[in-house]
């Protein structure tokens, strides 16, 4: 899979994908959306109305669900899954609204960014109440192990938000301090998710393991081809402007292979490029266009691709079934995602 | 006890309750103290930077110290209470971090706030790792009611939070949702602190319930003498300058009081002081003179007594022990603290 792939291609295969799946997870996603509406009035109404924005506005679930498909490929058949699935997602909430505080961010989700509606302050503490209503509802579950994996997870990712905010603005890092920052901003959770899914259906400690491995390699794939759409997206599919990260001077994998191999008269051009605070659109379309004829773009989604191969093989250990094989096709739709 | 009794007269007995109460805390002091710096390591160094500049400036760790006595008055004997009971200072330490965001403040206890030194985003995500490794810190404690107090204890003062800035600047905020801030705010944590003093120690049903009593009471008498200092505080001693809420426009007890019992004219007159986005010092000491005028300070005063005779008339149940005498000692020292 490389660039010159004509991009009707994934298009076509990108949308097949995208219902087949569908149409297996849509009562779970009807569930999820319940819960969550269910989880988000708070005696304070600012709560609600900022969760609601920023939980309504078009979020994939791809962490509660891929705790309930978890747990069901474990064998677990009833319904209190919802419940503690949606801790995922309002993690997840309270992950991106303090990052938009954290960002500056005017947009997400084709919507303005919280931040911009209702100011830092509000936003921040929303982000807290989220994230400790999550923990409260996770306690509810009664079960140490599962709370021990999930505040693992929330440890590093917190380590892993501040370890980006350092590497901001720095274009000397290498590739595996951006895999270490991706690692514990976006894989760390994902995994948390689908081990904890594991946890709560009764699965055996090699099943638990399994599922953890399949969410850790899914994770880092997701974040991989994030940021390869950053380069290629579409603003009106993304919902946010193109290029966002590359305008706040973020580098990522495919601006990291740029700088790797380029000779040395390209490295200072691009970072050149890169140097100003504010990047004007002109200038990120040559940087655009530089990091994709270095094969930056390309490199990167061979790489997710190779993550969710081993993704995938992680799930050897459970015979065939149908939850297997939508976990099985959401790996395969994290590459060909184009939002 | 009302503000015409001379100041020197608090002095005096505020510096032998402290020396009293001290040589008997001197060595739990020392062991929290030492508990922190332990988990304060991260691999991301500049975690444990700002960590130690929240959390090693002077801070009286009076959570910490509540959660340790707690579990000796029921009983418990063995030194594994410290890293439990640094969870609190870990909680607290956040909490001032995303507060010193919100509030855009210059100075804590004497230091330059955090966000003046390291901006806004790294201050909120900090704030983020200190909570996510505290509730993972209680959870190697492996008891499910503990961590139950706990999450409770965080998601209302999260809500509290909120709370809090929705009626800044609302000069129409009356006695009771003042009072409900502050519980949220405040006292909800110090009772968790002493409730979970009392579950870890192996208290019976009736002397947790006692002990977050006798917290949830010290809390809201702490929070109202906290709020009194705001008006009769000496700058050097509290490490911040005085004033610091009636310059950002909140309204305090003393405050609340002034009004309700003020005549329209004065009322008018007060609310004009008020309305300015920077009160400039000469209106803050005009502000203060007709507050203490009113017998708002007095009245604050006046109710944190009759919430600290609460939550010494809570620790009732208890036999004479030593460690009761403490907690009633700091119980007194609440009032007549001058920082």
């Amino acid at each position: 899979m490389n660039s010159s792939i004509p991009t009707g291609f994934f298009t076509q295969s990108h949308e097949n994908l995208k219902e087949r799946i569908y149409t297996r997870i849509r009562q779970d996603l009807q569930r999820i959306e319940a819960e969550i509406d269910r989880n988000l009035s708070s005696s304070v109404p600012f709560i609600s109305i900022v969760g609601r924005h920023i939980m309504g506005s078009g979020g994939k679930r791809l962490r509660p669900l891929l705790m309930i498909l978890s747990a069901r490929l474990c064998g677990y058949q009833g319904n209190h899954d919802a419940a503690l699935a949606i801790v995922f997602e309002f993690l997840h909430a309270s992950s991106l609204l303090h990052d938009d505080v954290v960002d500056n961010a005017e947009f997400r989700r084709n919507q303005p960014a919280a931040n911009t509606l209702w100011g830092n302050p509000g936003v921040v503490l929303v982000g807290d109440f989220l994230y400790s209503k999550s923990i409260l509802m996770t306690v509810g579950y009664n079960d140490i192990r599962i709370l021990q994996a999930l505040s693992e997870a929330t440890t590093k990712m917190a380590e892993g938000e501040v370890l980006q905010l350092i590497h901001a603005d720095n274009l000397e890092i290498d590739e595996q301090e951006y895999l270490e920052v991706i690692t514990r901003k976006t894989a760390v959770l994902i995994s948390a998710a689908c081990q904890i899914g594991a946890i709560f259906g009764g699965g055996k400690p090699d099943q638990e393991r399994a599922l953890g491995a399949y969410g850790f390699n899914l994770g880092i794939a997701f974040q991989l081809i994030d940021d390869t759409l950053d380069y290629t997206g579409d603003v009106n599919e993304l919902g946010k402007p193109v290029g966002n990260d590359i305008q706040q001077g973020k580098a990522t994998l495919p601006l990291i292979y740029a700088l790797r191999n380029g000779n040395a008269a390209e490295k200072k051009k691009l970072k050149e490029l890169f140097s100003a605070d504010q990047i004007p659109s002109e200038r990120f379309h040559e940087i655009r266009e530089r990091v994709t004829r270095s094969g930056g773009i390309a490199y990167a989604r061979e790489l997710a691709s190779s993550y969710v191969q081993s993704a995938k093989e992680a799930l050897r250990i459970f015979p065939l079934h149908p939850t297997k094989e939508i976990l099985l096709d959401l790996a395969d739709y994290v590459i060909c995602r184009r939002t």
